[in-house]
């Protein structure tokens, strides 16, 4: 059976992929990055949904380098999480090169294993702004991915698939209903507490997304 | 005064790259990657090597990852590192998309720092045949890189530099001793021994290097 690495975060995305994936006929390998968020909601919530999928194996990546580095209020504790809604700039929970070092950590992964695919949840339409996000981006990470590994260089090229990317939160989330992903396990806020705060951009992303799809939000929010 | 991250591992092209960014007129940011290589050898090299330029600061990044999944003789304990020397083909010593995975967290302390260049050290002469020491991966992760971070695409590009990319070793330590590169702190075997074993494929290049350019190597070898 073929085999997909897939870039699990616990979120309503990244889960999203697992249900695409799987529906796409791959045998699912997901790779949980523990990168020095402020909290580990997001890891325990990968591991269940790794669980609900039944997968073989879940691989959970400690790299405690972002939050070395510091300069991101997702990774460091002295920057404030915005909660003043969606702007047009590059806002400070942005992480640098993140998604970039997540899938450079992904294609070899997928060398390893044997993995043709890897699926990364990420979106151009209802997102934050962050370049990494951006299909231009994708395209040329893909590019070097193959010109950087030996699977890429005999031939059995790896492609990164990010079936996401022009699809609104809605057009996921109506995506996802229809696959039976398993929303109720996901974990969206910045802030990683048992009750989303539902005032970050990411809260803001998620709710906007439910109520056009006219669905209800299985998580718990605080009152 | 610029800045510039310096991958920096201990070796022999990484150490002549900090001599080629100080005389370039850069401010010097090593990053060494302790990545479960088998020994440890090199993190303390690199160590020394960082106090010889007086640099500011040394960032030592730990990534068990590459451990984590196996797959390279340099990190898994199961493969033997070949000595039967230099072949056509990409050897056991070569691990997954490294360079991919060191250029993609250098770029992110590029970008929190505020550096323009980053200098790494592959050469696609005298080497191993691995796929990621090739310009034209060197060129396209270049280009992801700048699609990928803050700092790419509001106009302070990140470039990557690798001055060696077309010397052969020779030329590598010509230029290295010419600099006064502090050869005799660098480390170069896979077997990270305090004396050099002077078979694998590493000891052969750079043995050959010296006696080219006419010098002599100021580390030990195994007699």
């Amino acid at each position: 059976m073929k085999k997909a690495v897939i870039v699990l975060s616990g979120g309503l995305d990244s889960t999203t992929c697992m249900g695409i994936a799987q529906e796409e006929g791959y045998d699912l390998y997901p790779i949980t990055f523990h990168y020095g968020q402020r909290h580990n909601r997001e890891v325990i919530q990968a591991q269940k949904i790794a669980q609900y999928y039944n997968v073989k194996d879940h691989i959970i990546v400690n790299i405690n380098f972002l939050n070395q580095i510091g300069g991101s209020a997702l990774t460091d504790e002295t920057l404030e999480v915005p909660t003043e809604g969606v702007s047009d700039e590059i806002p400070v929970t942005y992480v640098p090169a993140r998604n970039m070092i997540f899938l450079a950590l992904a294609s070899a992964y997928a060398e390893v294993i044997g993995a043709e695919a890897i699926y990364i949840g990420v979106s151009a339409v209802d997102y934050s702004g962050y370049p990494d996000c951006r299909p231009e981006f994708i395209q040329s990470m893909n590019e070097t991915i193959n010109l950087a590994t030996k699977a890429g260089t005999t031939g059995e090229k790896i492609a990164i698939k990010a079936p996401l990317i022009s699809m609104t939160k809605k057009e996921t989330i109506e995506t996802g209903l229809r696959l039976n992903v398993p929303y109720e396990l996901t974990t969206s806020c910045y802030n990683g507490e048992e009750e989303a705060c539902g005032k970050c951009d990411s809260c803001l992303l998620r709710l906007k997304g439910f109520q056009e799809a006219g669905a209800k939000d299985p998580i718990a929010y605080k009152k």
